[in-house]
């Protein structure tokens, strides 16, 4: 969870005998060596370091401008300041320049979205002892993964918050984790993380249920001592409905699902064309940015799935725990 | 599931220990009695009716021209011929004219979907002893059914095939059945059945892990030989992928989940706008009916969830059973 992870939060979830997860994508490999050494220092356990495995697009700068006017009237109405960004001088890393950083820094697993790596990255990880995790939102999507030779899937369903996985062209897959995960597991028999409502021990459960090897849980973290999120989005994110949250690209150019607010519907209603990831989460960075300063969550992104966390607890850990105890005690 | 589920499939299902569900939807008062006169001769174990709580909307004849318009073209194209139906003699039903046969047949369990019964008639149904299951697709439906004294609700996630049977107004609830299930069960207290995807022991399973009282299935049961499906409904619904079926009003004016086929992609792309349902559903009728006498599934709605059916057998008792067997040694 780019933006709402903190070393402190993985550190955390791999201390109390998870696998943490640290997100990397789209970062520089200066930020990215800074990072793993931070999180390094507060656990000598395993963590994985998560990268997007995307194709960068160029800017079309009409396009772009469009936008930078439009955020800029949003900006005025809203009480939102921020310097207007020169697309010109956006620079877009990809995940090729973090590949050395993890193989110097001996991450033991690397987990990857928004596409496959290049087939000479995975030879090259795998080379060096890696583990690797893909993310697929749909039955196609989890047979090219295991077709490349990765070793376990992440099953995005429908529910999860943030950014979909998904890379196959054509519609938006949008298959529930009920559907998504015992497909996954029967059509290619390798290790599944279930993502998207995992919540508390009945979800974790039911997830085993199905086939799941593993569970893959972000919103449920969202407001712990740990997280980077603003206190406004800390608060609304434990308290909002099942139809609170939508499919927005209007924050980063990709489908992501957040807890509906002001900055969507004034996108949807009457913005320009959005241009792609990353360039339109360039564009919007300054302005979120600067909402994030003023605890302003109408004007910035709350990625949420689509159940709120039922564990109320102050640290990772707490919440961590009480997870691993309630479903102890279901699957006693 | 009206046009797939016969009283042979009900009674198998009742007669084999589960609670075979009659769907009566739209159909006549005479129609209605005959169904269940003849269900009840197949089984002496209770079965449930399932009604339509809908309003009826009145026939826009220019709407209902253009749209009969694009059909005969559509026919041309494919295949189909059909008497173009007159719209002013469309009859529709209302669940008020069969209230009074539900209860001098004895009908133990009335469920419902599309709305909420009227007061009067949930007063009237529960001073004669029945037990109500109202359908949610949302948090706040399943709690309008709470305050309105339903006994029990069927939690419809957006994995489900066939129509969705939201009735709050604004954008259509599209929760999957892990967020859904967990959170109408803490919302309302009600016993709950889970519905979306449920195919086989794993996913029953599942659905009692995360507080489900019993599973609606249906997908499952198209392909059996009670089923009224046409043959290449039949084949289609036992192979496909997650991805191959979609949401649309196209066939009926109300949003549905089914199959991809050449009607859905015709009328999306060039279609004019579509009534609502039930006058949709009327206008499409003797379309529908003709591409099914030729066994065209390509012209007619294939309902299906976003999981194939997993277990593969011939008639609805052996699925049924075998699906419970499953289940039992899960559980065991």
């Amino acid at each position: 969870m780019l933006g709402v992870t903190s070393p402190e939060m993985v550190a955390a979830i791999s201390n109390s005998g998870g696998l943490g997860s640290l997100p990397v994508g789209g970062l520089s490999p200066e930020k990215t060596l800074e990072l793993i050494q931070k999180t390094k220092a507060l656990t000598s356990n395993p963590f994985a370091v998560n990268l997007f495995a995307h194709d960068i697009s160029t800017v079309d700068h009409i396009q772009a401008n469009n936008m930078l006017d439009f955020l800029e009237q949003l900006g005025k109405d809203n009480g939102v300041s921020f310097e207007r960004p020169d697309p010109s001088s956006f620079q877009f890393y990809s995940y090729r320049e973090q590949i050395d950083i993890l193989i110097n820094e001996n991450i033991p697993i690397v987990s990857f979205t928004f596409g496959v790596l290049a087939d000479e990255i995975i030879t090259r990880l795998k080379q060096n002892g890696k583990i690797l995790i893909g993310t697929a939102t749909c039955i196609e999507e989890a047979l090219i993964l295991k077709q490349k030779n990765i070793d376990a899937i992440t099953a995005q369903g429908i529910e999860a918050g943030g950014h979909r996985g998904s890379f196959i062209t054509g519609s938006l897959p949008n298959v529930g984790v009920m559907a998504l995960v015992p497909q996954i597991v029967a059509k290619t028999g390798l290790p599944v993380l279930a993502s998207g409502a995992i919540t508390d021990g009945k979800t974790i459960s039911a997830a085993f249920a199905l086939g799941a090897s593993a569970v893959q849980i972000g919103t449920a973290f969202i407001a712990s001592s740990e997280s980077l999120a603003i206190p406004s989005y800390k608060k609304a994110v434990t308290n909002y409905s099942d139809t609170d949250t939508m499919l927005t690209k209007s924050f980063s150019g990709r489908w992501a699902r957040g807890i509906k607010n002001s900055f969507m519907e004034e996108m949807e209603k009457s913005g320009p064309l959005i241009p792609d990831y990353p360039i339109q989460n360039s564009l919007t960075g300054a302005f979120r940015t600067s909402a994030q300063k003023n605890d302003n969550n109408q004007m910035t992104n709350m990625w949420a799935g689509q159940s709120a966390p039922k564990i109320k607890r102050n640290t990772s850990a707490e919440i961590f725990n009480e997870m691993i105890a309630q479903t102890e005690q279901l699957l006693q």
